[in-house]
């Protein structure tokens, strides 16, 4: 009853969602195997240092090289690609099945290098599906022979609305980032087909996440454990439109690091000999510089480098307050998520800053590593550690001019969440983010001032018709 | 630093946002009063049967003669006619002040009937809030005498979003409605004043509520009480999928019974001439024949019809089993949502299906009356109900067939929630009503079920390309 192109886009869904969960099992695999040497290292510092540089630089320079001598094209986020295929220009050769391969692989590595290199999934994710639509909807051509153009640019729009929603299985913002970031006008009657995809792909994710083990029904990717009773008090609207405020300003700072690196790049003659002759060279070394960095009986203890991305995120959005939680530490039974972030005997407050002042460089340089990756996920998880040094500050501020009650439980939690989609929203100019944090975490309570603070970033990062992350890269290209 | 249009959008979302708290004010007000004296009368049976039915119908004649004299263009949904003007018709009395006052007061009536009328509150809204774009815009234009066209376009769009938003207090399917319903193409540069304008409307909307004493924080429109360990069983996906095909083929019913009253008004000698010349009698007739049918000591008592639209709701989307709850009396403690629902004494599962065959041509008939109403609501209700009743009985059936206790913890309000949003879905042939369900419940945890459900109902109700809801209004016109 229905057209070939309805099971295209079921097929495109599954298949994606089925890659997503792979490359998720794949990834915890070898960050499990990195931690677990780790730990059997314990009491021999040179053994560990050197497990924990190596193991992912070494990570690294496969990936590279292997990207690098297999198809040069699957470097790279691969969205400003998207989209100018999607503005219509014609790059077969990024749409090879070849090309999908190398970058799925590389993209394994470069996520297995874990929190140190500090890279994520979402760009790469992006083109992998729409490589994977591509492919599909020539096999559709193939059955049926006509209306063969427009086919394929529809399924297009469908493989970058499942490559987000795939990604974290999160159909709603999947389609609204790729009706932002991708063009200009978006056609209605794509709506249903995008719909109907992300949805497949979704609950592919989840499903084999349940069926794998990993927890008894369908979840949300980051749980919480936020106050239901009273999320938060109405007046805290203003706290949170000051913190979108601020993660706009902090945008605009990370924006021109960016733009600036990615200028160096392109002019510095000791740069472009190095990218172009010595990429394995190069992203060896930036990695083991970067895993050194973060070394944990080095300066990693101050920013809670053992974590993985996933467990810094969810850390990062506990629902209670971190300082008033330590005082009174003998009411404690269940693991305290932020022991990680005061291992050291450092107050959070100081560790928190020195997070964002390492991380802001670390990613800056991160980004310019030939592998396939995407820089979506590190900056969610940065504007995560800005809203919450936001709001815990907050609520000691709060707590000691009123010296009441009613501020001491200011949920800081909620300002991570908001402060993850303001940043993300603000770097990638994008409102999606917003919905993409209560998608990731189920905490609908936040919705509004979430929506509030990347309204503000929003603001103050366009102000001054400043480019976007994805804008930078593809003027420079 | 930012352009006057910024005012406006914001102007344009407090001022909905503050008319839709004041009309829910309003109407909650005379909802009470009617329910008050109608408790008062308790043991006079025909006072009680005169105050049931009198009330709505004065209250219909009073909005219906109000709007026709002042204003005739009030009148109706007004959708079809924003839709007209997005596509670029010119309708200026559409949009003028007296409209603007008269649409406001009518709509008050209209609701005030509450629950034996059974009409809703969007579809006007949206009218509502475009006439406020509309106005804001001309004073825009009246300070910046440049580009004035232009503004005009982008504020009626955003206008539409708003109207969504506020009404609902729900930012984020306001503008996918919006889109979805308005036009077949969506300019992206739109998509930001969207949001700012409606997270506006939504964060006025609520926050009046909070001042006025309605909670201590901002909360969603209908609490539920889901249970959060368990949502769902991954299998329980298929049961969405059938519910989602069900609401599909029911709304293709209802869509079918409505062109066809459409068709007859349009025809029939009698109601042409009725509805031309004497529009407050043909009201209070069919107010006064609804009323009678619905009243709680005769039909009334097998359909809840004691209830609000918003008890309605509430009931249908409690998360516990009624009829399991119902064995065990004696363990409750706190208010049965369900009473209502089983105050004759018969089964729930009798009630509810009395409760849809009923609504069916009581909702058909309600939306011929010429007063400013929308379908939206009754439709959201209708399909809570019939999921309520697929959930329940789904509930029943596997209890008895696996006779284990895994499938005794279904929770039926997972399925009024998914029918609610697949009915209204299919009615309307959008998808924006998964994301609103999940809005108007904060339950985020059947986001996929749902979107699941609204899929395939939008791919039944679309197949054999019959027109939407709002389609076969304009058609009729």
């Amino acid at each position: 009853v229905c057209g070939m192109e309805w099971y295209g886009y079921a097929a495109l869904g599954i298949l994606t969602g089925f890659l997503s969960f792979l490359m998720d099992l794949s990834v915890s695999k070898l960050l499990r195997a990195h931690q677990w040497l780790y730990m059997k290292l314990e009491g021999h510092s040179l053994l560990q240092f050197l497990c924990w540089t190596l193991y992912p630089s070494c990570i690294c320079v496969v990936g590279s090289s292997f990207s690098h001598s297999i198809c040069p094209f699957s470097t790279g986020s691969g969205i400003p690609e998207v989209r100018a295929m999607l503005a219509g220009f014609e790059m077969p050769h990024y749409l090879s099945v070849t090309n999908l391969f190398t970058k799925y692989v590389g993209l394994i590595c470069t996520l297995a290098a874990g929190s140190t290199i500090f890279l994520g999934k979402v760009g790469p994710f992006v083109h992998l599906s729409t490589m994977v639509g591509a492919y599909l909807s020539k096999l559709c051509s193939l059955v049926q022979t006509n209306k063969k153009d427009k086919a394929a640019g529809e399924m297009m729009v469908v493989a970058a609305a499942v490559g987000v929603a795939s990604c974290f299985g999160a159909p709603v913002s999947g389609v609204l980032f790729s009706v932002e970031v991708m063009s200009s006008h978006f056609a209605v009657k794509h709506y249903v087909p995008c719909f109907f995809s992300t949805a497949c792909g979704a609950l592919t994710f989840h499903l084999f996440s349940v069926w794998s083990g990993d927890g008894e029904t369908l979840q949300v990717l980051f749980k919480t454990n936020f106050p239901t009773a009273l999320p938060f008090y109405p007046l805290e609207i203003v706290l949170f439109a000051l913190l979108g405020l601020l993660c706009g300003a902090v945008s605009c700072c990370y924006l021109f690091c960016h733009r600036w690196i990615l200028q160096v790049i392109k002019t510095n003659p000791i740069f472009i000999k190095w990218l172009t002759t010595e990429k394995a060279l190069y992203s060896g070394m930036v990695a083991f510089l970067l895993a050194s960095v973060t070394f944990p009986h080095f300066a990693g203890q101050y920013m809670a480098s053992k974590y993985t991305m996933k467990q810094l995120l969810t850390s990062l959005l506990d629902g209670r307050q971190w300082t008033s939680e330590s005082h009174n530490a003998s009411v404690q039974v269940d693991p305290k998520p932020w022991l990680e972030w005061s291992s050291s005997g450092s107050s959070v407050y100081m560790t928190l800053t020195f997070f964002l002042l390492m991380k802001m460089w670390m990613l800056v340089l991160a980004c310019t590593l030939p592998v396939p990756a995407g820089c979506f996920m590190p900056v969610f998880v940065y504007g995560a550690a800005l809203g919450r040094l936001f709001g815990e500050g907050g609520a000691y501020v709060l707590s000691g001019l009123t010296s009441g009650q009613q501020w001491a439980s200011i949920n800081p939690g909620g300002y991570a969440l908001a402060g993850a989609a303001a940043f993300s929203g603000a770097v990638t100019h994008t409102l999606s983010p917003a919905l993409l944090a209560i998608e990731l975490t189920g905490q609908f309570s936040h919705a509004v001032p979430a929506l509030i603070a990347t309204v503000l970033a929003n603001a103050r990062s366009r102000s001054g018709h400043r480019p976007s992350f994805y804008d930078a890269i593809s003027i420079s290209k």
